[in-house]
């Protein structure tokens, strides 16, 4: 199997200093939902996608445009309903890859980011909760390099210790350990049987102390995101969650 | 798997300006029975194919000749039966290709209609009922491009919003937005457990407005439709339905 | 998976003008019933093979000879019990190959038949019976091309309207219809469950038209075909039906 | 999938004019218990082997030594225990390859003998007992040129004269009728279920007719057999059955 | 399917003369407790990595360092906590490797072992338990050359006469014995069901006697090992197994 990834670019992407999320499916959908929140809350543009015949053959329509299954999107500085936007970039997919394809997509993906000059990529997981209270909720934090470990120290976070990371993640973080690039993992656990908002709300939390110059709100997404989470279960079982705007009883959803 | 795709023109195709309807199987059989449709309503000529080994072995019979399982018509502008039919292009197929073979199999149509100078693609897909009511039916269309869009607008029609579109037409629709080229996606909810002849039905009301020199009647069909419905389910069960002229009993199939 | 396909000429095949039975394994095992009978009865020599890493990795063996599991035979206009035999080819298996080598197995044997001049290609296939009175049987017959469908006019059998063909005699079918070669296929319902000797018998019976120097007696075939119709259901649980002859009861075989 | 077998020649493999016995895994063990029977009954050295990515990653250990599961063994003209060895070469293994490496493993032991200069090659098959009575034993010989069927005559053996040999030894035959050399497959019938050491015993009754300047002696093999028997079917269930020299009760293995 | 094997080396790595620990995953998980226990006894340094994208997509975190599946550690002579580290190599894996890479990679890692001038390979595997009596315990060995031979006799210890081997010891095995590389396979029974710590306790005795400059104590690892146990376990049901320090309760682990 030839991995046959491309990266493609709709323009000119010029995010030199930038932080890239990386949000490919994980437990509970937590790293689908936050990269559609930021999306959404940020106003960010949709600048590219990643491309392989193996990714699902699928377009997700968001504000009428059809996209790939793999998309980047970038957020300008601008100020927008109260929060400044430092550059960020998000690159997110409903579809997780074939496991055959997670090693070379980890690796076309750190070969983009460092010729783009991105400084970090802040790597979204959801996990199982290992705790014996269902009630009892924890986020998790791993950092590949000196850097990227002190970004989690200033923020008075205890790295992870030991463990295993499956997935994209899993190899974004021993590939950049090696590359001596800056890849922080943050984990969230959740509910493996359904998109689980409660858990991106907390990420959320998690991710607000790393984007210092955004306001992120998780309390009206808490709201929001159990609305979502009805959405995007439908969407699982028909392939198709439609909404038609003029229609009357038309959502303002958040997510595209 | 290398996709070994070929598209084989029969004779010199001269469409240009001409509008491709995309039918590959969907929910329901909608886009097979409506090609099928245009195809003898408009005594549409077979003037070339897509070619794989990894499409299913298979010929298709029609009026005594042999052909491949993907095949491409051409409606020359003629009068006939009281329409006026305007250049039109169709690609059919009774069979899903692989998944694995969808993206390819989408890029070269893509780069062949942009070759042969056609303007417009009109991907027929079916999707299942979302509402709750079984009697209620609804159509959906989505555009690739501002000049897709604005087809759609003239026509008073509003494109979906969110969603998710599986298949050729998904892929199709996010690599035309890509490349610029204009292909709207149109939408009828289906049955998805028989060839839903009443969804292609109100899929040939959708697509009336938009051929304009084509009067399309989907009344005559409906009863037409519910006959061929009969037949291709025992095609399926048999892998040879047929039908000898001469014999007595011998119907007037409209579908090839 | 690279189709590893190729033709085997055992010494020089100088079978310019001659007519081609192509017997690959169908439903009921009609077409490779006949293949042996008409190898059998006109007493057919074994010139070739056609041979790939995919196919049954078997030995067929027949009068003590080991033999590939494709092969080609080829019968030279002789006198024999009676019967003039003129210039025939059988290309015949036991097994059927992979689906995704069918479509390349009918190009080679297509380019094959070409460069050998022969001028007809005879394709052998069984059908589910789809009447509803089990005692009712039907052959048919679709031809690829105009000089083909006047064989089949000159015979007064009507070519097969619509359907679909699926296997090897459905790429030899379209993929002939496309390169003016002469393809028949002819048909005949068959019981999918076992080797069915009646319907091959039809089925000779059809092909006898075909063959005007031939005298083909399906007689004396559906008495030895029963008997057949044991033996090659016990070959498939055993993968060894076995016949030694000397010994006692050795029983005189026509299937080799 | 590329087949990547090397036959490995441990040193300088001088066999001109040698007979082969191919024995790999087939119905009954029948071919392994043979072949392990030789190698230890003529003292044959272990010279090389055939390898390939795609055989069972494994190593089997005789004596002490670990080897890989593809073997060829040369016994030299010694006199030893009463009899005279000629020149053999046995090729072995305790696992089947895939379907899809027979063909061209086949065709490499065919290149490689024709290379050595070994005039005959022999390939023991077990096959399921086809009689009514399961106390009546037989056993089967096929020969795939002129000359290999003049070894049977010499022996009042007559050849099996139709049926169907699966495995590694129907492509060797197929194969060799086509290249001319001389390759004898021998069959007895034996039970699927077990290592059939009994089987075994009348193969090598018939085998000791093709090996004049050897005395084989099915008796003693009989009861050693037996014990085979048992420990081969615990070497399947454990993947390792074991045997400390030393340790009391450490039995006389002949197999290795 | 390419093996897509790589040995990264995160610095210059200087193992002259040393001696390699071979721990991929084995029944009882028994090579991945020892290799797991001599690291973290001996406080070996992580060096490098093999990678393929066949491998498991999977980071491995231990003490906050996020690692590939399969990786090289390297013990440097120093004295710590009262025992001297003579130069070890250590090579594991939590997860076992696809069947097909088994021989590629067993020959990438010989090749490699060889440019370093690595002397002995030790292969760590587990077996099941074939004895009659669950209580009783034995160990084996198996040695590839005369040398690794000499090394097992200097020891008082009988190597394993007769059996088969499985898995990347075996390939490693039968591989070095071609090249005449000195490979050593230490295997201790095992319970397949879970990670047995005792077994490991056991094969670290055995190890023991090969490593003289160090002293591998078994007792305190027995008590350790049986926490694992339960530790390892628990790491398969969630796939990550966490330890945050700073939490209350949180644990001295050895295993990493």
């Amino acid at each position: 199997m030839d991995d046959d990834i491309k990266i493609i670019e709709r323009k000119e992407i010029n995010v030199h200093g930038a932080v890239l999320i990386e949000g490919f499916p994980s437990i509970g959908m937590v790293s689908s939902i936050v990269a559609n929140y930021l999306i959404k809350a940020l106003n960010m543009e949709y600048v590219g996608s990643i491309r392989s015949r193996h990714f699902q053959p699928t377009a997700v329509i968001s504000a009428g445009v059809p996209m790939p299954p793999v998309r980047i999107y970038v957020g300008q500085p601008v100020e927008k309903k109260g929060s400044i936007c430092e550059r960020l970039v998000v690159v997110t997919s409903e579809f997780p890859p074939p496991a055959e394809l997670m090693q070379p997509l980890a690796s076309h993906l750190l070969d983009w980011t460092k010729q783009k000059g991105i400084i970090t990529i802040i790597s979204i997981e959801g996990v199982i909760n290992a705790s014996q209270n269902p009630e009892e909720h924890s986020t998790y934090a791993i950092a590949s390099s000196p850097a990227a470990r002190k970004l989690l120290e200033n923020r008075k976070i205890t790295p992870l210790q030991n463990g295993i990371i499956t997935g994209i993640s899993g190899v974004l973080l021993h590939e950049s350990e090696l590359s001596g690039q800056d890849v922080i993992c943050l984990l969230s656990d959740a509910n493996p049987k359904i998109p689980d908002a409660r858990a991106a709300a907390r990420m959320i939390e998690l991710l607000d102390g790393f984007l210092p110059k955004i306001k992120l709100d998780p309390a009206p997404l808490i709201k929001e995101a159990e609305r979502l989470e009805e959405q995007l279960r439908q969407a699982m079982v028909q392939s198709l969650a439609m909404n038609v705007p003029g229609q009357k009883e038309q959502p303002q959803v958040m997510y595209g």
